[in-house]
Parts: C-alpha cells; structure tokens; sequence
C-alpha cells in the first residue's frame, strides 16, 4: 500500500519538474520544539537532530538524519538514500550537493506564506556557515511554489480525510443545536462541544480554548474562547468550530437563532443578514474556477455582503484547508498589505478552501457561515451540505 | 493570582536588564503552523495575523496584534498595551518602534538553540522590509542569551509542574513493570502504557509513536517506536518515556531484567553494566553545579563509562527538560559540530536536566538510565527517587 508520505513525495517529484527546478531541500532539527510544517507531508516524524529531505527534478530522495532518527526514514519507505550521521552533519550534506551539484536548491523561506517559512533564521544563517566556499550558496532559492502545490493540491486520500472530517463536524453540530436553550452559558455550550470530540478521540482544528469559538448576541471577540455569557431568546448563536481526523481537518461556522416566545419566525432584519451571507457564499462558490485569483474571488463575496448595506468584513472571504485549518498557499484574500501576495494565487485542482463570509446583524448578533469547498475541473464543490436554512429554536 | 504567563514576562523584564539589551520583540503570525516556541511564555495563546510581542529593559509591555486576535493578549494582563490592527501591521509596529526608539532589537533566531530560532527566515527577510528607510534594521541582534535565560531559570511553579509529571510518570512506570511478561511484545507494552496515560488524559513528552520507546535486548533504534519484537527472559528491557501535565514534563528511561528460571539475580555482565551507569550518573549530578560549563559535565559521566571499558555513548549526557523534553538552551554535551555552542553554557540556578548515560550489555542489550535534576545555589537535587537497583523479574 502507498502511503501518504509515499504519495505527497511522488507528487513533490512531479512538482519539481512542473516548475524546473533542480533540488528542494527541507533542512530541518529539533521539532518538537518548532516543526517545519512540510515535514509531516515529507517523513510524518519528529527529528532531534539536523537532518534534510532533499528531493530532485531527476526523482532522487535522500535523508541526512542523526543515527538515532534515521530509523523513521528507513520505514518510511519514501526515500531511497537515508544517510545517518554521527558527529557532523555538514559532512553528508557537502557530498550529496556536490554529488548531485543542483543549479538551484529550493529552501522553506516564505515572506507570505507561513507554512513555506519553516526554516528558522538562525538554521538559515547555520546552513550559509555550512555552505561557506561552495558555489551553493549563491544558487538558494524559495520553495513556496513548490509547497503551495504540494500542500494545495491534494491528493484523493487527502480529500477522503477532510470529507470526513466534515461529516463528524456536522454530526456534533447537530447534537450541540438540540443542546442549546436559552439560560446556557457560551461556556457551557463550547464544553458539551468538547465532550462530543473527546468522546471521539479527535482533537480541535485550532487551539482548544478557542475551539469552538460561541458568540451569542454580539459580535465575536474574534479568535478567542466562550464566555460565561447567558444566552438570551432573540439573540443569534453564531459558532466557529472544526475538528481533525487523521491529520486532516476541517473549518466550519454555523448560526442559529433563538426565537421570542412570541415569535414564530426569525425577524425580518435577521433573515435578510442571513440569506444575504448565503448568497455570498453562493456567489463566492461560483467564481471559484481552476485559474480564478483569490483576490476575484473575495471581490465577488464582499460587494454581496456591502451591495445589500452592510459594511465589508475585515477578513478574508477564505483560506485553504487540510492538515491546518489554515493551511497557507492562496488565499481569498483583499489586496491588503498584512495578506501579502497571497490573494494574487490562481486557484488549482485539488485545494479545498474555506469560505466564510460575514456581517452584523445590529441587535441580534453575528451573522458567520463557513463552507468547506473542494476546486475541481469543473468548478467548485461543496464538501457536505451547506447551511441554507437557518436554524430556529 | 498571578499566572504563568504574567511571571514570565516579569522575569522576561529583569533579564533585559541583567543583559542590558534595551528591548525584545516576539515576531509571529499563524501560529498554528508554525510555532515560536517562545509564544507560549508570553502569550499561551496562537494567532493568526502577524503580531509582535515587545518587552523593553525600562519594563514596558506591548502587544501589536491582529483584531481578532487582540482580545487574548488583554485577557492574559501581561501587556500594559494592546494595540490591535485591521489592514497594516507595519504602521504599529513602526509607530512603536519609533516610540521607544531602542538601542538593541534582539529578535528570536539563533545558531544552535531551536527553542530560540522561532523566526522564520521569511518573517525576518519581511521584517526587513518594513524596517527599510528607519534606523532600526541596524539595530538587531539575536535574543538567544534572553530566551536561554527565560526558558531555562524555572519559576517554583514551573519546578512544581515538572516535579509533578514526574510523579505520574513513576506511577505509570512501577504499573509497566509489573505488567512486563515474556512473551509480550515490545508494541503490547508501548501499548499499555499509551492506554494508563490516555486514562489520565494526558500527553506524551514527544511524539506518541515513539513515547516510550521500548527496547527489548537490543540496541535502540534511537528515536523510533516500539516493534513486534516479542521479549524474552535473559534480556534487558529498556524504556525511554516522559509525559506532559499541565504544559511541563519529564523525561525518564528506566530498565529491567527478565532473569532466566535459573538465574536467581542478574549476570555479572549486566550487574556492571548497571552499576556502571547508575555511578556515570552520580559522577554527573556531583559536577552539576551552577556555573560548571555543560561539556565539562558531559566529560565526567563519559569518563566513566569509558574508564569502565565500554565505548563512549554517541550522544550528549544531558539536555534541558520544561515545557519539552528538549528544552534547549544549554546542553550537558560533548564539544562535537552538531551540538554548537550549547555545550559552553554555563548551568545556572533554576534550570532542570535529563541526564542519560548509556552502554550496551552484549548479549543482554541496551543499558539505559535518565533521571532528571534540578539545579540549586548548593548543586543538583534528584527530583523523584533515581533508579539505583536493577529491576530483576
């Protein structure tokens, strides 16, 4: 059986032809303290000591690990040289470079995109004292067009995994909005969340304490945890929350409204903020074609959201999903300084992106849906039922 | 009360001054890909857009975070100012820079300490850019020295934290012991003892497919899980485990001897194997005093496993333990490339270390011992009893 690692570092071979260049090297240590985040999709291990995964145009796949490591290369089954060392790594990397003697080696420095930035500064400026007197140093490169791919472009396993991911996340959406009425705290409501996961055994798509993320009648205090906020009739219950399975995750936002005693419907300002946010999404989904840029794509689901008289939200329409619930690359993002040049990226194939559009809805609360939507040739899909009723309790 | 991350930024304050750097900045962003390994003393929080955590020598506090983020930097009330941004990070960030106008900026990228090379070398060359036109891209500097200081000079609270997952790790150790059979498998034992940890709903000290490592009359494969190897009488067993409880852990090897039916106690082999480790051990933890250089305590437990007449084990003798099992900062380790300068650091008080010498027993396999110790003003203490007689079943 191929397995993942197996899978990602053939399509990372591919990749390298695609863009023509000669070597990537993934050069990493220690991390547990501080984990590049191709590592799992090239090894699916830590490391303790300085090791590299260097990967060629040609197909070669090579690992420089401490003797003590090597081991996980070995049964990997993903690499057809595993060099241990002992006492000096610079030793074993000075003879594979010059063995294979790339014009170009690919390194894990983004400025944009922080899951093709894991190479630390200071293993940059270590690796530059390694490579001091060899032409190497002057042929380093970036790999985050290798990584955006690798990462985006998702295998079929890959997309297995988030699909189910999704489907568990709706199983306990489900049961948390039988469990919601009125005299329950956020608090309360973000633990019985987290009791459905750990009865699972699986673990939240981003920081516990802020996953779910529970905003009941006001607008969220963005990423931070539930409060001890009673939640009221004639409020909105908006909920930010995913889950990870298998490594693979998923990023979902659902709203519920709690009805009056003497209402039999959501009011009216309610249900416009709503089905304007599906309509957002809708449009969004849409626009999300192969070769679309991010930034069109934003363009598209903001003007709904500010056409219909609300103010533009001050995030991003959408970003990648899979083995993070931000899982870098493209992004559905403004041309905003702090986005970089990540709204500027052509969807692909393969990438699952999170839409989530959202507004205010002025004395009732915040009105947020988040679909998970996977780009294939034909456009894109959504990857389980989008909300397009709002639920009323 | 004051929390963890309030008495670190307080300590933080006083090493500025001890090092008389004028100020330090935290520079991250999308921490749940990667990481600073600094973030969870100042913040113990992730977030998402880029953000800088800065502390000055005069005992200013300043978070500059992303909106939506902003709300856990006030919640933790370590910053005396909050500033939260929409579209540009720069322009805080320069506003402050200016404010304050510092001398020194160390920044967190190092050399040889992973823990203390949380900045992307993608981050760093962004930072650049934004510091380009002022004075300040001139001013920067590594904040190894402060990060080695933070991490390393436990508070009571942290020493109270490591002491107690040592506890529980004694507990699921003495239940392994009487657990071990011969006929069972090194992945049955690794299982059992997966199975009393996810009981307490705790984690493992580092990745759980190799915590414990479980190594049955051979040498380790290092850093890889336990196998199918079935364990059989006339043969060492030796484990290598730690978990951590509330964010801190342990990091403790132990082992046992399957005694033949007509052994009555170990062979000779074994016996001086043990007592030889068990003697390298108290050699080190003699020499642990504050100011004793890190290699120098290597050399005394080498010396006397190599006096004894077993080859010199190809690793250090010690590391740091805290909120990793690798902590960082500096080592117990010989003065070999791959361990840099850590092995120049001097101990100081406050700090906790694994100490783990090692020989093989031909024929019986692999002779492991790794007790960990405090530093005090009057040199190291054991915390938990140290193993000093050989488990013989």
């Amino acid at each position: 059986m191929t397995t993942l690692v197996q899978e990602k570092v053939r399509q990372a071979h591919a990749i390298l032809q695609e863009l023509d260049i000669d070597l990537w090297m993934t050069f990493v240590r220690e991390t547990s303290a501080g984990m590049d985040p191709v590592l799992p999709l090239l090894l699916g291990h830590d490391v303790t000591w300085q090791s590299a995964f260097i990967l060629t145009k040609r197909g070669e796949s090579i690992a420089i690990m401490g003797r003590y490591d090597a081991e996980n290369a070995h049964r990997s089954g993903a690499y057809g040289e595993v060099i241990g060392y002992d006492q000096s790594f610079k030793e074993p990397l000075l003879e594979v470079l010059n063995r294979l003697n790339p014009g170009q080696i690919a390194l894990n420095y983004s400025l944009d995109d922080t899951h093709a930035d894991g190479l630390g500064h200071g293993l940059y400026l270590l690796l530059q004292t390694y490579l001091a007197g060899t032409p190497f140093g002057d042929r380093l490169l970036s790999a985050e067009k290798i990584i955006s791919a690798l990462r985006g472009r998702k295998t079929d396993e890959e997309i297995r995994r988030v699909r189910e991911a999704i489907r568990v996340t709706y199983e306990i959406y489900d049961r948390t909005f039988a469990f919601v009425e009125p005299g329950k705290t956020e608090a309360e409501i973000g633990a019985y969340m987290h009791h459905l996961l750990d009865e699972k055994g699986l673990t939240t798509s981003w920081e516990r304490a802020n996953c779910p993320a529970v905003n009941s009648g006001h607008m969220p205090a963005g990423h931070a945890g539930p409060t001890d906020l009673v939640i009221e009739r004639g409020h909105l219950v908006h909920f930010d929350f995913g889950l990870c399975k298998d490594d693979y995750c998923s990023d979902i936002q659902r709203v519920l409204y709690l009805r009056r005693e003497d209402e039999h419907e959501a009011p009216e300002a309610v249900r416009r903020g709503f089905e304007t946010i599906v309509a957002a999404i809708r449009a969004a989904v849409d626009a999300m074609r192969p070769g679309a840029l991010g930034h069109e794509v934003d363009a598209v689901a903001r003007k709904v959201v500010t056409d219909a008289g609300y103010p533009a939200y001050k995030y991003a329409t959408g970003h990648q999903v899979g083995r993070a619930a931000h899982d870098g690359g493209g992004t559905l993002a403004p041309l905003w300084e702090r986005y970089g040049d990540t709204p500027k990226m052509a969807l692909e194939i393969g990438q699952i992106y999170a839409v989530e559009p959202g507004l205010m809805v002025e004395g009732y609360g915040y009105m947020g849906i988040e679909e998970n939507v996977l780009i294939t040739e034909d456009g894109a899909i959504f990857l389980g039922d989008p909300q397009t009723a709002l639920i009323v309790k």
